[in-house]
């Protein structure tokens, strides 16, 4: 049997599989991404887990590699702000390295891939939103990935707010300022300024950078207000994005997932349907389901493992 | 040779035209749509145009129709609020009629699908955008005509502004409601109505429902500032509305037509790019042409000649 190994490289950790020919996971390796100390070094941290996969086997036939921003031609890394390899070849030298087959692609791109491909119904077109710091998405279209010239499926960055709230890509009123972690962290922190209570801000990392989605979970479900109002515009704005994609797409499956929505799903599920059929066009709106994520952190690995499957076997 | 029948349905007027496999029309027919009439009229009108284009030929292989609603499956006629057609199963009563097949359309996404067929130069992902009274899509992805499950390219119902202006959909704040003629219309009344001084007042049909185009474009040569303001946010929306395209789809190609940007494109055009490039992201905003249709009024029945053509040839 061939092999194949795909990596899922994120801001705080390379995470690495072995995958026999039918997606089968054999082994795995993690090591810490280390983004601050510059590409060179995370480029090391790469090799060294596809290396530990790859130890005294003959029989891989190709790699495939995530990253958390945008890829062209499943081979260059344009942009990525979380790990140091803005105009990187990053598919060219590991396919120099190690004389073999390697696929690049948007680390959210490919887990809605995986998500699709392990769906247990066949599915022509589906919508894939993770929100978690941020907001990213993937495209199924005619039962293929869809990128366009590379980088399409920024799902997390449609304007739905024209001069809206700040978000983190340096424009305003994208989706993922008003529903990614990132984008409610600034919200809850601009309502202490003010003076709000909230029982939120006991869970701020004690620098203030971070809160965890189980936060915003549990002080929902304690009824405090600011975590009602934030989580209730986060779905509203998601359901907006939802209706957007089926006016434009018009496909028969989102699929869900992140922290936040792993964490709040329940309350935010049935909120982001009503919102998008409240706002998609009634013609379109039917013949929709819904669904949450169920590969969980491995659908990235999984979608990637997909890809160079099939960019070996021209399948 | 064998030939093909396409018709464009539209709120006013049947057109129809004769194709020779090779795309060349032969013979066009017109008539009055008398929309107000019902359904069992306006169907009588399509098949008056079909049987004077069919008369006397033998080799006539299929006939594609374009209808401005929402077609499912290209056959069924789901919503169509300027012709009577909403839950008509037209495809299939022109197909038992005229024992042919008989493709269906919507009537912007075809005009995009007619566009993009006779571009000068391959083009893999295109969105068309045509701004008249409403603002309609088509979208071309992995170069073939993209409608999900029959509807989508619905682009101008993208919403863009959450609780914003009212649009002819029934919904707020979508990009037809700033862009098309009838959102302008309703803009320039209300601002009529407030007592704001225009020369565009003196172009409104006696029943003020009416203006065209031209009388936008007129008067904002001549400076007046309501016009100048309309169509500048007329622009700008479409431009975010661009923005977002290429986020999601990462296009090479947009195409604009319709006759507000027929009449107003050397002043839109520009600002349209402008500001899709101030929103959308860097990394995805190079490689983009913009381009006028080229096929004007005959760009929806030459799309609808290329879908039955490839329907019939299984191109």
């Amino acid at each position: 049997m061939s092999y194949y190994v795909a990596l899922d490289v994120g801001g705080s950790k390379v995470l690495g599989a072995l995958f026999d020919a039918k997606g089968k996971i054999i082994a795995t390796k993690k090591v810490k991404t280390f983004a601050a100390r510059g590409t060179d070094f995370v480029y090391q941290q790469i090799k060294l887990v596809i290396d530990t996969l790859l130890e005294g086997r003959k029989k891989v036939k190709g790699i495939g590699v995530i990253v958390p921003g945008i890829v062209l031609n499943h081979d260059y890394v344009e942009f990525c702000p979380n790990v140091p390899f803005d105009h990187f070849p990053l598919g060219m030298l590991l396919r120099e390295e190690y004389a073999m087959p390697v696929a690049l692609g948007n680390d959210v791109s490919l887990a809605v891939y995986g998500e699709w491909k392990s769906y247990d119904r066949p599915v022509d077109h589906a919508v894939g939103l993770f929100v978690g710091t941020g907001v990213g998405g993937g495209l199924i279209l005619d039962r293929k990935l869809y990128t366009g010239q590379g980088g399409g499926g920024e799902l997390g960055h449609m304007v739905l707010v024209a001069h809206g709230a700040g978000c983190g890509c340096g424009n305003e009123g994208c989706l993922e300022a008003y529903a990614g972690k990132a984008g409610l962290l600034r919200r809850l922190k601009a309502a202490q300024t003010r003076g709000r209570e909230s029982l939120l801000y006991d869970y701020l990392k004690s620098d203030g950078s971070m809160i965890t989605s189980e936060a915003f979970r549990t002080c929902y479900e304690a009824g405090d207000e600011l975590a009602l109002e934030l989580i209730d515009q986060a779905s509203y704005y998601l359901g907006l994005a939802v209706a957007n994609f089926i006016n434009m797409l018009h496909p028969e499956l989102f699929i869900f997932g992140g922290g936040i929505m792993e964490s709040l799903h329940p309350v935010m599920l049935p909120r982001i349907k009503q919102v998008a059929k409240n706002n998609a066009m009634p013609a379109l709106g039917t013949n929709l389901e819904f669904s949450m994520s169920r590969l969980g952190d491995n659908a990235g690995i999984v979608g990637s493992f997909y890809q160079i499957y099939e960019m070996v076997n021209h399948a």
